[in-house]
């Protein structure tokens, strides 16, 4: 009985000790910036470790197996920085690597591809959706498996939009060029019954207004980061692992390439204002 | 006496034993295989070792410490393959990492910024010359460099064309989106006086025949790729390590991810048939 006491005292030292422990979010770059966006607002005590793969972005067009050697070089980093849970704010490594990680790693760890799939499933009247990402996620079908688990009737229509990235991460997102490539892109897609799309990559709620206004008032634009930002809430309640110490949160952001210009980036993207970012070579990890 | 006739000897068989030796040539993904193509067409007796490092693709938007590591893991990977010369085709590692390599290593390193800059000095009459290349090497600024060391007064204009990279990995190389980027990015080289234009990066010139046409009869195009492959014939006869074995030569081709998709780029570039590509964990060396 002492034994068992000692145990429970040691977990509940662990959880309080936990609960004020940041949550580590990756990307490959700047797109995760899009969900930790989302979870700074939806759960304002976080604290956040953020790290973005700039060395060796973009994700999208690269095998699996080198997305979950990437994935797993990030999660024994963040370990390093104690983080309580972990989101994969990367489609592509979503679709590619969570199941693998999952299976190696003691903390929660959440992607964004079950999140997304569920918004689109409860948004959809008609049981048609469209789904727009990289190559990697579309060509991994891991958005139709999911959506099929939860609505075995539902027809899922995907994408890939290689240029969507590029087109973001050289600033054209408001240029009139990036209207002719979701043209280009999404025009098969628009002729289909989809009512509504899930923009199936972090970089891509960047381009939501011009995606939503290409396919106009009939299609249900979807943004797994809201879900996603839902369900760590969600994860963390039920381990009793939430901050409650009622400070304010902090957050800290490390790259593998060109901090200042992912700091130039997070500025314009977040609220929050990213004062510096730090280096770190991803590959010793 | 003894002794120096010994070590002749020694370095008369370590040449003939090198003269046989493959050349190295790596580049960040596919582009370098146009510098491959051209060192093929004019040396047809060498043996290439192709190192494209597409698990990291593109270098073009990266900083110049990151570039100078992934150039020496794929020296020390090269150097495995027992080259006896290593040609950077890659504008952005030629422009941030070859003098840092160069000075580490024992056998000869080229990159290809010298030979483009000295096609265009030869070629231009008015001494304005256009650069077109990635942020990294614009921002480099190495091309003015040594085009002013062959000639200080000429007058170099160079402008980041980053979508220009994703645009061939994509596909997009003939597509009409294609010459609006052209016609964004160098509309105001344009309205410039500028006779001769480098394509400072060795994915550009699978958009040659876009680019001459925008810019007309009056700019000579130059492809660095002709002028290296001609360095590199010099190189090795002045060092006596030309392959003068008459064999038909060998290549062999190495990617860090990807291979599948690399041998179907590598088959639509190269008159060689590309029968297998291999996969190297490249951050192990």
């Amino acid at each position: 009985m002492g034994n068992t006491n000692d145990i429970k005292e040691i977990l509940s030292v662990k959880s309080i000790s936990n609960s004020t422990a940041p949550v580590g979010v990756f990307d490959s770059g700047v797109g995760g910036l899009t969900v930790a966006r989302e979870i700074m607002r939806q759960l304002p005590c976080e604290n956040i470790v953020y790290f973005g793969d700039t060395a060796r972005v973009p994700y999208g067009s690269k095998s699996k197996n080198n997305i979950i050697r990437f994935s797993e070089q990030i999660i024994r980093f963040l370990k390093t920085k104690g983080v309580k849970a972990i989101v994969i704010a990367c489609n592509t490594a979503s679709a590619l690597a969570l199941e693998a990680v999952q299976e190696e790693t003691d903390i929660p760890i959440l992607g964004v591809i079950a999140p997304g799939a569920r918004a689109a499933v409860q948004a959809t009247e008609n049981g048609i959706i469209g789904v727009a990402g990289t190559e990697a996620t579309i060509q991994s079908e891991m958005y139709t498996r999911v959506i099929r688990k939860m609505d075995p009737g539902a027809v899922v229509i995907g994408k890939p939009c290689p240029l969507f990235v590029p087109l973001v991460e050289e600033g054209f997102a408001k240029h009139r060029i990036t209207e002719e490539v979701i043209d280009i892109y999404l025009a098969d897609m628009k002729k289909t019954d989809i009512d509504t799309m899930i923009l199936g990559c972090t970089h891509y709620p960047l381009l939501r207004s011009r995606i939503k206004a290409y396919f106009g008032e009939k299609v249900h634009i979807v943004n797994p980061a809201y879900e996603t930002a839902m369900d760590l809430k969600k994860v963390l309640a039920e381990r009793g692992i939430e901050n409650l110490s009622g400070k304010a949160a902090s957050y800290e952001f490390y790259v593998s390439d060109a901090a200042e210009k992912f700091t130039r980036f997070a500025n314009g993207i977040l609220s929050y204002d990213v004062a510096a970012t730090r280096l770190v070579n991803i590959e010793e990890y």
